[in-house]
């Protein structure tokens, strides 16, 4: 059965021209062992809830995934899907991409985001089956692992993470084959890896990771074992390929037939190409039985359950919104438009917040070492060892884990993931940023500190290109509000977007309330729109601005009116919901024809777009520096004063 | 003497009004024992090459180094510094901020940071004592260190890989107060934090942190063993204040006037603010004086030394090139213009940096588990334990330690550091590009695998909004070269270039040349250029592309001019260059009044600056996928013919 494994793997990258062999060949054996007694799946269902997850952090090793699951009957992985692997289109994409209706878990390749999307699975199952009681969540999550996941620091992060929150149903395959992609590890790492683990927490077993019986003991051992486990499994490299075994090129050096004719002459493959022996294959196909009759018993279990359980149980899997969740922000709203009392804007989003989180049970919070920028934290009690329906996670000044983590939950589903740290840090998440919106995922980033005005604590926690880098990555939708009330309207549409994540982009400093209108229209839905229209004649200026910048562009329209020079101002919190509006909406927002100017604390890049070749842009040039932030504000010439001379200039 | 230091800060603080006492009322002990006993430093001659490197990468505790400098006699660190901590202009930041002439050898605020410099600092000290001899560079580096830096991943890469290289002289003193910003490190910590350095292969001593005698020793066995070494100080946050000592609040938490009477009445201090008893002032001078006698000696050595040693060695220091770079340069670029060979663009920057490394000894490359997509790692020896001359260094899977400790070598002074990772995971290493943009400091971030070029990895491996995140960067200059000719150029300009970090971005595909001027004059030096003028007329359309696309736009000018249509080329590898030429250059170049159409294998955001609101972009709207990479640029539509029809549709 391992064998029909590495000859899948090996016909695959035969056919491609290219490819990995190193971990399918490596670790057929384990992977064997895990699907044909261990994991708890069922093809003819791949999305079931309770399955087991199955996370292949090395993902070069595709290989290994797509066999496998083409093997265990996923109808998605045929044949002929395993014969286009890396053609365009095939589903055996180079590296495997989020498919979970394909058996494809999530999305890996850079290294260390899949063990700790694995971590986010494991917080994911524990929470929900505290919250559903454990006959409904009851499941494992299995990661493959290459030295790069746990050289990489979010790698490092993960084991912390997962050791302190002792999470027991997480284990790790660590293909320990002591060769990466720049040759032996010991080029590059001394330690032992196993003890590592060890002082994290972490019950280890250390075995040849060729040996069915013994990895099939120390799958039982993990399973008995209250701590999340690392099953060190020493192998080789390219196993069965005389020329690349334990070599460096066994990673991914060029595979030639002869490296296939002399793998069968070592086992006695006799099958052709893509053919896998009836005997084999049938097993194959077996090791899906025990999975599909667990899946009729827990559904049977789902059947049985209160009414109420099954509904809320259906609407959390499906990740619909739970009722109320509108009603929470529009008070909110209605609220902060009548009342008009200036806060932190962060703190705005925190009693927003703090609101939904009554009616939304799935939101669970990340934060990376802060009083959170939320208010959850007063609210709601820890994801602990102790306490498994805790809601917030306290991640430790682990940004990139966070994030990562928070994709991972997601993937898993059930909750509505939040990842709270300060924008000058999402750098050290980017790459998991970046991971949620390749895969689409409805993750919440939420950030505070997003300019020069957080002051004196000086250059390093003031954003000037951040939100430009954010603004620029696919998928990733950026708001930036205003006041309180477009920080409710954020929140509306955060959550009710689906098919990528959002970040939410808050000031630390007071900012006023400008808005009065805390209607059911959702004004930011649009991206941009005209907060004050010209006054006095047709439109000649149009302001244009974002969060805490836009109390500077009404002020310096209050100016250029009183020289009667109509002037409106559009906020513009959503660049990438405006976008998609269509072209007379944008270009009367906008006022083509009409001067523009924009401010923002940050820099130009990108504002080109809005405000064409010639407009003017008051902002940032640089990096911030230390000092209070009305200090900076002048300094930096983010003023009204500017505004209005950047306007007149071009009149 | 501990005690000044502690007052010292309080004062500070209370006279900003905020501030992180945690730090220097927690280290006070450890830093006094450090300057006064052991530290080689002069503060008469701050940049004294051969003096021992202090980071702070609890940037937060700036005061603490504040202090330090102050007491010690660096005569940038005033009592007015001091008395203007956080106020706009003063050399007293929010955190410390990069100024070797202050005594400030890192800027350090972002967990993890300082410490990887530090490790970046400790490699140059011993590569170059290699180079130089031990009489000439033999010095330690010593970092203060919070539980923030160790928990992130970055700081985890760091403890890996300095243990791995066993560097000797290089110290931590762990700040081990068992308080992070978020509460108590239980809540997100559970691991032996002396075990884990232990596992890495370090030497650890475990010490109260307020007991002079066990730091005194402490360091005095760090010093006698040949591991880098954590001293892990027991210590109480905000020791001193009773209402915070040991406290959350201990971190950060406002402080009051009589937070510092009850300090004062604790430990006997009748000073007034900012005055330092005249007896503790001169055991404070006094701590220099032994650095001032090493510092005479070194010269004396240094100026005994071989006259070709003593300019080499003054050479270095200055950062200055060694003769022979440019005529390397020259050379290589004259070859690939005449020879017209296509290469991997990629290996074409390798070839080059391979006839650099020849002239130019103060190039050390680091790398994060590549094939070095330069050619250096088979023309180098490697930096290792046991050969401290080598020029290369295994960076294993560690993009983000590499492009930190990269930032410590630059700032260290002597060597000229490159960073080598794929274009796609720039994003691990990416605040680490921020603090390098932030510090200016001259490293060479070399990126492979810029686009869909790279095939059928697949989009986590494409890049199409890296470029655009690094462009938006302030002071990070990026350059994308079109072939082996302005690679070349590019390579110029990047040595030449010493205010700022370069991003140097290159193809993995094989691209022809396009260039057959391979004369002395540099034309990607002004950011843009025509590369082909319009012909049978004046210029009616104008294509602007980077890289592997400009080739697209010769085919697509080639197609047009047949039409009879004008067509010019303009080449823009280096936006920021070309950005800072005159008005007059930029509109000619840019052809401004022709139509506009840029081409580029990424996303759009950005190039609304060249083309205008209405001009044509050929490029990405999404994420890559996995397929050849032929296949991939007639999916996405970027094509010469595509090109073509984004002209007419304008004309």
């Amino acid at each position: 059965m391992a064998h029909a494994i590495r000859f899948l793997a090996v016909d695959a990258i035969l056919a491609a021209g290219e490819g990995h062999q190193g971990v399918p060949l490596g670790m057929a054996e384990i992977a064997t062992v895990l699907y044909a007694r261990h994991l708890r799946f069922d093809p003819a269902d791949p999305t079931w809830p309770d399955r087991d997850r199955v996370v292949i952090s090395n993902g070069h090793g595709s290989t290994l995934l797509y066999a496998l699951l083409h093997l265990s009957g996923y109808h998605h992985i045929t044949l002929d899907a395993l014969k286009s692997f890396r053609e365009l289109g095939s589903p055996c994409a180079g590296h495997p991409e989020y498919e979970p209706a394909a058996g494809i878990e999530t999305t890996t390749g850079p290294l260390g985001q899949g063990i700790a999307n694995a971590l986010g699975m494991a917080i994911a199952e524990a929470h929900l089956g505290a919250r559903f009681r454990a006959d409904l969540i009851d499941h494992r999550t299995w990661a493959f692992v290459g030295d790069g996941c746990l050289q990489e620091g979010v790698g490092q992060e993960v084991i912390q993470l997962a050791g302190h929150l002792k999470l027991g149903k997480l284990t790790f395959f660590w293909d320990n084959n002591a060769i990466t992609d720049d040759g032996s590890t010991e080029l590059s790492i001394s330690e032992n890896v196993a003890d590592r683990f060890r002082v994290a927490g972490w019950h280890v077993v250390e075995i040849d990771g060729h040996d069915l019986d013994a990895v099939d003991a120390a799958i039982h051992a993990a399973k008995a074992d209250p701590r999340p486990s690392l099953i060190a499994c020493k192998t080789v490299i390219a196993r069965g390929i005389p020329r690349l075994e334990g070599q460096r090129g066994g990673h991914s050096g060029k595979l030639f037939p002869e490296d296939r004719a002399q793998m069968a002459a070592r086992f006695g493959w006799t099958a052709p190409s893509f053919d896998v022996p009836q005997d084999i294959g049938e097993a194959w196909r077996a090791t899906a039985a025990a999975g599909g009759t667990e899946r009729d018993s827990w559904q049977r279990r789902l059947e049985a359950a209160d009414p109420d359980v099954q509904d809320e149980f259906h609407r959390t899997e499906a990740g619909l919104l739970a009722e109320g969740w509108r009603g929470a922000i529009h008070a909110y709203k209605a609220r902060a438009a009548a009342e008009r009392v200036a806060e932190f804007a962060i703190a705005a989003s925190g009693d927003i917040v703090a609101a939904l989180y009554d009616v939304l049970p799935d939101m669970v919070t990340g934060c990376a070492d802060l009083e959170a920028p939320t208010n959850h934290k007063r609210q709601l009690s820890a994801f602990t060892v102790g306490d498994r329906a805790g809601r917030y996670i306290h991640c430790g000044v682990r940004e990139h884990a966070m994030g990562s983590l928070a994709n991972g939950m997601a993937a898993h589903g059930g909750v509505i993931p939040l990842a709270v740290t300060y924008l000058p840090f999402s750098d050290y998440e980017r790459p998991a940023l970046r991971m949620a919106a390749l895969m689409g995922l409805p993750v919440k980033f939420v950030f505070s500190h997003d300019s020069i005005g957080i002051g004196k604590n000086g250059p390093t926690h003031q954003p000037v290109e951040i939100i430009a880098s954010l603004r620029a990555m696919p998928n990733m939708m950026v708001i930036r509000p205003c006041d309180a009330v477009e920080a409710a309207e954020a929140w509306e549409i955060a959550l009710e977007h689906r098919t990528g994540p959002v970040s939410l982009v808050f000031a630390r400093q007071s900012l006023p309330v400008l808005r009065s209108d805390g209607g059911a229209e959702n004004r930011s839905a649009r991206g941009a729109y005209v907060l004050h229209e010209a006054e006095g004649g047709p439109r000649r200026i149009t302001l244009l601005a974002t969060g805490s910048e836009v109390q500077i562009a009404v002020e310096a329209r209050a100016a250029l009116q009183a020289e009667g020079l109509p002037t409106a101002v559009v906020s513009m919190p959503c660049w990438s919901l405006f976008e998609a509006q269509d072209r007379a909406y944008r270009d009367a927002v906008l006022g083509v024809g009409t001067v523009r100017v924009a401010v923002e604390a940050a820099v130009k890049f990108g504002w080109e777009r809005w405000i064409g070749e010639d407009g003017g842009f008051v902002g940032m040039t640089g990096f911030g520096a230390s000092g209070p932030a009305d200090a900076l504000y002048r300094h930096f010439g983010i003023t009204a004063e500017a505004v209005v001379e950047a306007a007149r200039t071009r009149l």
